[in-house]
């Protein structure tokens, strides 16, 4: 291969991606350069397409509507204004402004670039003397700023803002938003670091967002900022506010959680936070922690979509195993924040089983809350919807093009825009593959040099990856696949000849002399699989999901024979289950057909909803029919049927 | 029996009770008059006796503290104050009255009466010249009256205020609240009726008030001013609101509500004025929608407890079939709002179906609301708590002394204190008996004359009913007792001799010329039975609840062996219950025995929640025990440990 076939894409060829570790004393794994990694097809090129050509232009459209543009206007402006939305109005365009900034790095675009050079400016006008920038305080409230940390999201939005300022910076050399987020937070450090003041945010971002703005600018009062806000949390200092000092992770001290609580957005960000601390200060209590939620949240918090939340109430982790499909909140954002917390983990650990739930989720939990179409994004992302299924618009199960508060739109962008930094991680002397997705991979080894590789796929739908090299130094180096844990029968091979390797870590490594032209072929099983739920799962007790591949799937009414109600389907696990791909209107997609069962329970014959248990009156008649299953990623696609993840189990 | 034997504990012993329907042109069974029912011993007595000498004059001393009557004070003085509470602070003083005034319609208490009259003189010290009351509004936003009805309840502590008002006449004869009543209703029907000015209460509850200030005036405008407000319901009048405007009813016109949808006291409230109107208007659409709404109910959105309410977020009943025993809400309130609506239904309809779901939320979801002891009230009333239990203490499931929102507290005191009204009603030739309690009834009927009777029992622990006739009229005249539906292998004699009846409609019927000595035996069988859920209830698939007489149990921590884990406790169905009569700490209660199962899910093999059925990480091995349950209303009353209701078979 000629050196001209060398990936880099990105403007600033050494930058890194969202989370650069490459002089974290505590990585394991280190994330590539950005612009190292690329997805060249498949699933994810797709939405990456959709995201950079009408989501992105869209939302500049959506945001000017829904005022978050005016509010900056009106903060410039330092006269008493008009303010509409909620108080955390201005993180909606650092999110968005964060996407342009990963979105650029894959490829210029000359109306994104001038989308987000204007509402740089804004942002850069509505910026105080002293560095002050909340336009909400600033139109509403001037005289009361940091007066509600509990409720009023300043230092959450300060976080996205930094995030935003490094994406940009990162991304296409923009500093200007770096000048303005160095001053915000100069300001707020000089206000609560140096200032002695107490608080903590009520809505935890700015503690990763500090961290990687040290990572980027090497100021370590930045790290200490965002250790100085972990520190103080816990402590009361936010108020028991309406549901309990837990929905806002104030409990109990950081270093003595050992449990997911309250709302699931922000403990998982603060989770993020915490583990990027731990990254640069190798504090052995904070990464025992964060082992400890994890733990807590996967046996008993978690659904099998790797969606999180189970309160719509207060958008709360409910208690273990209260994990309810109908109620299930599931937030896109915690999906989200979820992946970014797992991807951080993977570097300062290099376990498998983080990278193994950051798949689960960004294929069910996450694709599930943007329409086939980009139509729409989901807010709550149920397991299960009725036939008669009442909900309020504003955080329902159904796509909506924008909401009044917006925060999962802008989300679902970012992580689109830099989701290729997500694939693989390098080492001294090797390469991790950790997603598997159409793209090619680049890295700079320390020990062996510049290797660069290119994957062939049609994962998720079907198991068969390709890995060619297509640059490798003459020095031997690993190159490490993950084998899901449902894939415990994969088969490797190099050249053809199959590879003997442990893969119990839940990686197969091969080690060698690697050639230009060598050829790595990994095999995973894609048999259809019934899951059987954890035993104090009460609510979907006596039920099975399916599961393919990293997809779960679901059954929607659409697909049902005769239409007959999907409330009332259930299946007979003793027959196999087949695979067909359709060509329409879910082109391409692999769906599962199995032995359906339904009940007649519109003709049950209790003169209510319970009968004695073995009387005729608590006896539905059931027949037997053809049940299909389709991604639940991409249910709600085809009209707004019921929809269900967990199908009883009958015979 | 001499003359001087005869019940008539009121003072007034032609007033009626709290639904007084004697010249209801709708009425298919009159209730009796107030006082001619007595509870004199057995559970609804003690819960009685600690009403009157417990939570009665306690609820002055929480009122006071809680700032209700400093509102009142603050109203009376006309000037900028401090209101300490939420806006409809003012009701909770009006029920409490309103149970004070019932209260002392059974006895007479100088205590009570000091008290009553104290909190009269500040209610009537509050009312403005022209009528207006309610605290809230006089002290924070004088000017803004009735200007937000979706939200602010000021024609909810109205209807309040009237109940309380003819209680306390109907009870004691005190006048001077009805006098306040009355120049509020008639500046509220000024306002509105004759004012021209649209409206309906966001939280309904003075359409029923209405009703019967109409029945206890006779004045057509009160009726016609309750009619005013249900016609206006439904066409949008109250706005959107934060969960959409069935929350409270106004999604569609109350001739067209087929279901029961929102919040579920605003529903049921509405539905008992609704019911009410009915009974005086016989307007056939009226009754038919309330039909449509008790069916909508009763097949798919109420607890097996008669608990109401699926959503802790709004308050309100979920979809269809949405009954999480865990999140299940099950307000206090809901349950004594349908208590109310049930006994209307059954007093113009005369269907037994109303009193037997009256019983069973009479026995399950409003008893479960107090403590054995009287130390506390829930709010929510769950059908599942698990080992580890996170809520927040306002609205979680745990009985509290008192609480910020504090609706359901004094609901309690004025159900308890009028509960006697709720056992049997009258026909001109017939009295009927839809509960059974110790005590004694006594009725005039037109076409009899004056009948009296003893009831002994000890249901709901034993189904032995014995009836003694006290009193009679030579005139033939028919006794119907209920034969739940539980119950259809009941036996009934008269005098030892076995009555041959047809039950089907609900009751057994003797009528015959009755002598003083007469005695009738009614014999419920109080076989427990389990119970299966209707298959569309998908969060209790799999479990069966147990059952005795009128009575829900359920499995508390406290009684399993060697306190294996209760979350994880199954029953085998195919072997027979068992009961016992415990003495400690639950005396007189009996309880019920089974072969418990218990998984030994704390070694649940599976990696994380989930694992591929039928192999060996999905399986959890299990071991018998013995199972123990209590009934549901006494749950909570030994510690604060796990509780199920719904318990999952195994073998």
């Amino acid at each position: 291969m000629s050196p001209g076939s060398r990936v880099a894409m990105s403007r600033r060829a050494s930058a890194g991606g969202p989370v650069d570790l490459s002089d974290s004393p505590q990585a394991r794994l280190f994330p590539l350069r950005l612009g190292s990694a690329a997805i060249t097809g498949g699933l994810w090129a797709e939405r990456q397409r959709l995201n950079r050509e009408v989501l992105l232009p869209r939302a500049a459209a959506q945001l000017e509507a829904a005022g978050n543009f005016d509010n900056l206007r009106a903060a410039a402006r330092h006269g008493a204004q008009r303010f509409r939305g909620p108080v955390f109005m201005d993180s909606d365009v650092y999110k968005w402004l964060e996407a342009i900034g990963w979105e650029l790095a894959r490829e210029a675009d000359e109306d994104l670039e001038r989308l987000a050079d204007e509402a740089i400016a804004l942002v850069a006008d509505a910026q105080d003397e002293d560095g002050y920038l909340n336009s909400y305080y600033q139109v509403v409230e001037p005289s009361e700023r940091w007066s509600n940390l509990a409720q009023d999201h300043e230092l959450y939005c300060a976080g996205h803002l930094i995030q935003a300022a490094i994406a940009q910076r990162r991304g296409r050399d923009e500093e200007r938003l770096m000048r303005v987020a160095r001053r915000f937070a100069d300001h707020i450090e000089d206000t609560f670091l140096r200032g002695g003041r107490p608080g903590t945010p009520g809505h935890p971002e700015i503690e990763a967002a500090l961290v990687e703005l040290y990572r980027e600018t090497r100021e370590r009062r930045y790290l200490e900022l965002a250790e100085y806000f972990v520190d103080q949390r816990g402590h009361g200092v936010l108020g028991p506010g309406h549901f309990g000092s837990s929905y806002y992770q104030d409990h109990v001290p950081v270093r003595e959680a050992t449990e997911v609580r309250g709302h699931a957005v922000r403990a998982l960000y603060l989770a993020t936070g915490v583990t990027d601390i731990y990254a640069e200060t190798g504090e052995p209590e904070l990464l025992a922690v964060m082992e400890a939620q994890w733990r807590d949240m996967t046996e008993a918090k978690t659904y099998i979509t790797g969606g999180l939340g189970a309160h719509h109430q207060d958008e709360a982790f409910g208690d273990p195993f209260e994990l309810p499909p109908d109620r299930c909140y599931g937030e896109t954002c915690a999906a989200i924040a979820s992946i970014m917390w797992n991807w951080r983990l993977l570097l300062v650990t290099g376990e498998a089983r983080y990278a193994e739930l950051l798949e689960r989720t960004l294929y069910n939990g996450f694709l599930a809350g943007l329409a086939v179409d980009g139509s729409g994004f989901s807010y709550v992302n149920p397991l299960q919807v009725r036939a008669e299924h009442h909900d309020p618009v504003e955080r329902g199960a159904r796509r909506q093009p924008w909401y009044e508060v917006a925060c999962c739109p802008p989300n679902v962008m970012r992580l689109l825009a830099s989701l290729a930094n997500y694939l693989a991680t390098g080492q001294r002397d090797g390469l991790q593959v950790h997603q598997y997705a159409p793209g090619r991979l680049a890295a700079d080894l320390a020990d062996a040099g510049h290797v660069e590789l290119e994957l062939a796929t049609e994962y998720p739908w079907q198991g068969s990856i390709e890995l060619q090299i297509l640059e490798t130094p003459a020095e031997p180096w690993a190159l490490s696949l993950r084998i899901p844990s449902w894939a415990a029968d994969a088969r490797a091979a190099v050249n053809g000849k199959p590879v003997e390797a442990d893969a119990r870590g839940g990686y197969v490594s091969v080690r060698r002399e690697w050639r230009g032209d060598d050829v790595v072929e990994l095999e995973l099983p894609m048999r259809p699989r019934l899951i059987t739920p954890h035993p104090r799962i009460d609510a979907v007790r006596g039920c099975v999901a399916i599961e393919r591949g990293p997809l779960v799937y679901c059954a929607e009414q659409v697909d049902q024979p005769g239409h007959a109600a999907l409330d009332d389907l259930g299946i007979d696990a003793s027959e196999p289950l087949r695979t067909e791909t359709v060509e329409h209107p879910l082109a391409g997609t692999v769906v599962i057909k199995g032995r359906g069962v339904q009940a007649r329970a519109a003709r049950w014959p209790g003169s209510w909803g319970y009968a004695e248990h073995g009387s005729p009156a608590a006896v539905c008649e059931h027949e037997h029919t053809e049940l299909t299953a389709v991604p639940y990623a991409l249910w709600g696609n085809r009209g707004d049927g019921p929809m269900r993840v967990w199908i009883p189990l009958r015979s």
